[in-house]
């Protein structure tokens, strides 16, 4: 196997062309993405990647919770397939490269192999994880984490998104359109799985490095909270006397936020609230929100759960509350040698890197459990993502290509 | 005329018996109603109101705004007539009794009136005004403040509901949907107007009292604020570079609060607030909510008005606010003749009364800048209201039918 030939047929132009025609699936008239998971939207994604893998001769596997594989043969079949890829779902305001990025990476990887001739001792397979998001059904990881503990099938397929459709019906849907798939069981030995991704943070942008070694992600847990107050009329009944959730839930927000402002680091989010009856002149009977709070130190995460706790208790008044946690995620450190591996790869091509760590939740993390799993990252521009706005350089996306490619072909040739 | 005749013939079992018919338009699994303006509920319940006034052998009229009222005619015809009633459309979690208590009051009066065999000198109206809530469109008294001010009226029909149908659109639904009921000009002279409602507060239960002379109606301003943050990513994004719509919308309605909280009798609500794009890994980048502050002293009202626009100003951090005003209505107080003949009524029938002051909007405030007009509170236990909780005492509903027939049948002589 000669990498230098490998390198030689990977295209940049190939891969940026690509991102920009899977942007088109629920592209926003604001340049944004909106691809729910187990959409229609996604649906079409789906079947452009099964598209360009057949066309590289690649073949299409499926499983129970819909992830998606392209496989490249390996001299030796029967040996354990390197696994690299991310995710192709996105927020409702996401951008063109969360999650599609690192899946198109891994193509261009792959295709690059097939047609510089070389023959891989392993198989390599790329890789679309169900639902990464979580954000039409929530929590996400849906894929990654049915695939690593099986035994969690059954719950992940009876969650349901906002109008009550479960993932079991969804994923129906999505194996139902597609054309000539087989269905591999979860599970299956892996190994060793990478995943390129964008940062989603400055610390590459403001090193000037290219690639990020990605050490490990935060920890991490997210809550569902519901307040019941008493309805009431906005213009006679006493402020003294009200059961108002909405107030309720104001004074909970800022106390929390305002305690994780005190913390280094740490990420506090609400970024899901509705309040029941909704009305200008009645006095809100309820309210239910999200809570996703992170740190890259699990000890931060789990006092500020105690925090949470005590904060809503004293925030409440009258009203009573419900408190869920939906996902509890200790930080995660990835394995050393994957890490080792891609520094030298990076090392090699002569493209500048560093260690980083993830602030964001990823596939990798349920894979890390799994098998050796890492993480390649590379700049967005201000560090912004989940937002239209969203942005990487060419060169970049091009180096993280490169950065895989090397790592793949020798992790494929073990 | 004899007036003992008339209150012989009031029956309040037939009155219990229609409120508890109406109830069931939109009435609601937990004993409450959800009727809005202008619903198919709505045009129901209407539809029984001018059965009802058929057989008692009064016509129905209707106007461009969809006000219905149903006329008993006077010996002198040409004379303008004495107007009661109240509003049939309700909160989204509203009660058996808000705004229909008036209507159905008005109603046994005048059959009282029909089956004494009296006449009267003058016209009576019994009247339904559209969309008093302001839940489905806002603002609310859409009927009484187009009938009061003609010129309002395009304004009034462009406004539009959250699946963005118009007043004009769902106006032309119920005259479509009425059996051969004339349509007659806004603005006609009226010679007075009197309104029965509960009372939505406990003035009267803790006083033991069981007619309300209402004296005036307390000052209100209702607000629409939109607080434009940016999206990104919970996982990453750092706390002190965020623009969360969220937070500074919690933060500004904490503040609000305290300070309305430091205001006797002041009252303060946000009933309404959306966010966007309410996913729960996504840091909100804009939230719509509503304000709704009342007192009976203006001048109150006006110095919190500058009060909200400093605190959102100091909690929208790097967000940006927009703020408007959409409803402003000064303290009114009713006209002294009027709540002289409530009294008076009242003590002839050896019924308990005070005067208390509203702290709910009613339409007798649009009423009262165009004729003589007035209110009659009966209690509801607990002052709970837009509830479905809402609950009142059959004796005192019928105290109210009395003294109000007692009045329209007087002002009616003249």
């Amino acid at each position: 196997m000669d990498k230098g030939q490998i390198q030689s047929r990977v295209s940049g132009d190939r891969l940026w062309s690509r991102l920009h025609a899977m942007a088109q699936f629920g592209g926003t008239a604001d340049g944004g993405v909106d691809r729910p998971a187990l959409s229609d939207a996604e649906i079409q994604a789906r079947a452009q990647l099964v598209a360009w893998g057949r066309d590289i001769g690649l073949r299409p596997f499926t499983d129970a919770i819909g992830n998606l594989f392209l496989r490249l043969p390996g001299k030796e079949e029967d040996l354990s397939p390197v696994l690299a890829g991310s995710h192709i779902d996105s927020q409702p305001t996401g951008g063109k490269y969360d999650g599609v990025y690192g899946v198109l990476a891994a193509m261009e990887a792959v295709q690059a192999i097939v047609e510089s001739g070389s023959e891989l001792r392993r198989p390599v397979e790329i890789v679309a994880w169900t639902n990464e998001e979580g954000s039409r059904f929530a929590p996400g990881m849906n894929g990654s984490t049915a695939f690593c503990r099986p035994e969690t099938l059954p719950e992940i397929l009876s969650i349901c998104d906002a109008d009550e459709i479960s993932v079991a019906t969804a994923v129906e849907r999505v194996l139902a359109s597609d054309d000539d798939i087989p269905l591999r069981p979860l599970g299956r030995v892996t190994h060793c799985y990478i995943e390129p991704h964008i940062e989603q943070a400055t610390a590459l942008e403001s090193a000037g490095r290219t690639i990020g070694v990605v050490s490990g992600i935060q920890g991490t847990r997210r809550y569902r909270i519901r307040i019941f107050g008493k309805a009431g009329h906005a213009g006679t009944e006493p402020m003294e006397k009200r059961q108002d959730a909405l107030i309720a839930t104001a004074r909970a927000i800022e106390a929390m936020e305002a305690e994780a402002r005190g913390i280094e680091d740490f990420k506090f989010t609400v970024g899901m609230l509705e309040i029941k009856p909704n009305a200008p002149s009645v006095i809100p009977e309820e309210a239910y929100f999200s809570i996703d709070i992170r740190h890259p130190d699990s000890d931060a995460v789990d006092r500020m759960d105690g925090r949470i706790r005590e904060i809503l208790d004293a925030a409440r008044g009258s009203c009573k509350v419900d408190l869920r946690q939906i996902a509890h995620a200790a930080s995660v450190m990835f394995c050393p040698d994957i890490q080792t591996r891609i520094s030298d790869a990076a090392d090699r091509l002569g493209v500048s890197s560093m260690p980083v760590f993830s602030a964001a939740g990823h596939d990798a993390r349920q894979l890390s459990a799994f098998c050796p799993s890492g993480m390649i990252f590379i700049p967005c521009r201000g560090g912004i993502s989940h937002n239209p706005a969203e942005q990487i350089e060419p060169d970049h996306a091009l180096a993280g290509v490169r950065v895989l490619t090397q790592s793949v072909a020798e992790l494929a040739a073990e």
